[in-house]
């Protein structure tokens, strides 16, 4: 009787753990109703962090450029972001000390470079040498290809770039924007979807923590905006 | 003798494996030189997509802000980014069809709010319905607390916000680009490292892919930008 017991719980446990796998239930508990955080969750005091720009996550973007010589230049920033829809356009957000600012300024175009998690390390490294000392594509073995629509150029190796015009530049105290349209967005065919859109679990793109100077990973699916915002409507 | 060098074979592979999953061999072998990617990486034939905002993956900002007659409202955007540290400032690109871009020509003022992966789904819905129609925080749920500091709401629950007074508008076509001076962040205690500065791991904040409308998660530390540049020196 008590064996038997213990069988017909084990198979529950079973059966219980089976639906807690299942995605259509998941996804129904996935939301806590505000009165459901956990403790950590609801405490929601707030502590002071002053005017910082510790605003996680950003992406990474990786910029290139010629000099005045047609060198070509690659520099990492991610104080960067689409910008509008039409004219398709986007910003980057460069210090005057940067050698790419110079750049940018003179030939009026540069080009966005983003890289898979396996070049990780060169995004980093582009990040801290400046062009003035190196010419980085020789010292990191990346190969610049001209642009055919704007005089900048982009790197062959990494999967997913985006040509742009200069369009507008807007002083904003220590960084400078510099808006660009796109002219152009270019992917390797392994990062597309079916639907021929970039696909991040292809990319495998990453991202910058400002405050602790990071990068990570991307992750887990949470869901589609247009089914997560249903869910949000039931509660 | 056969199965004595199947054997040796056998330890050979076992002792190999071992290697492979040690850290610091692990660490050596982790930056692919460019000629040691696989057949997909290698292969660098672009495609041209055209002139689209399919740059991924982007942030995902809800903005706060007051109606003329205090009521307040958020919607949700990921064309932002930060723009500059000093002042610390940032920008939210918004469409004029908006609320809140009628708000924040009216107050001057808007808030950042970044939400952790359970309120995904909030941030889906404050981002496909209008406060025109409706008060988001009384469908939702959430709390808005005005700002000591700024014109505009902040949501109590979000576990960061980012307090922004408004200092350029810039037209650029569909989109108008606000920037905001940034007076103050704070952030819930159980989003900080030991250090004081919003950990990632704790925030656990998201992402959106323009192009295919998905949230995702954040994914493992790939390492620290310092670290990872002198990796790429090695090569």
């Amino acid at each position: 009787m008590t064996r038997n017991l213990i069988f017909i719980g084990i198979l529950t446990l079973l059966f219980a753990a089976g639906i807690w796998q299942d995605g259509t239930v998941a996804q129904d508990t996935k939301i806590p109703a505000l009165s459901e955080l956990n403790e950590d969750e609801k405490n929601t005091e707030k502590v002071s962090l002053g005017a910082r720009t510790w605003i996680i996550p950003t992406p990474v973007w990786v910029i290139g450029s010629y000099d005045k010589e047609e060198k070509p230049n690659v520099m990492t920033s991610s104080w960067v972001g689409i910008s509008c829809s039409k004219p398709a356009s986007l910003m980057t957000c460069l210090r005057e000390a940067t050698y790419t600012h110079g750049n940018i300024i003179e030939r009026k175009a540069f080009t966005v470079n983003i890289a898979s998690e396996s070049y990780a390390p060169y995004a980093a490294y582009i990040g801290r040498v400046s062009g003035r000392d190196v010419n980085k594509f020789e010292t990191t073995g990346l190969t610049p290809v001209k642009s055919a629509l704007v005089d900048a150029p982009y790197i062959k190796e990494f999967p997913l770039v985006i040509e742009c015009k200069l369009t507008q530049t807007v002083e904003l105290g220590l960084h400078t924007m510099f808006i660009g349209e796109i002219m152009d967005i270019k992917a390797d065919r392994s990062i597309l979807s079916e639907e021929g859109a970039p696909d991040i679990e292809k990319l495998k793109p990453f991202v910058f923590t400002p405050g602790s100077s990071k990068f990570y990973g991307i992750g887990k699916l949470i869901g589609n905006v247009s089914d997560l915002a249903k869910e949000a409507e039931k509660k």
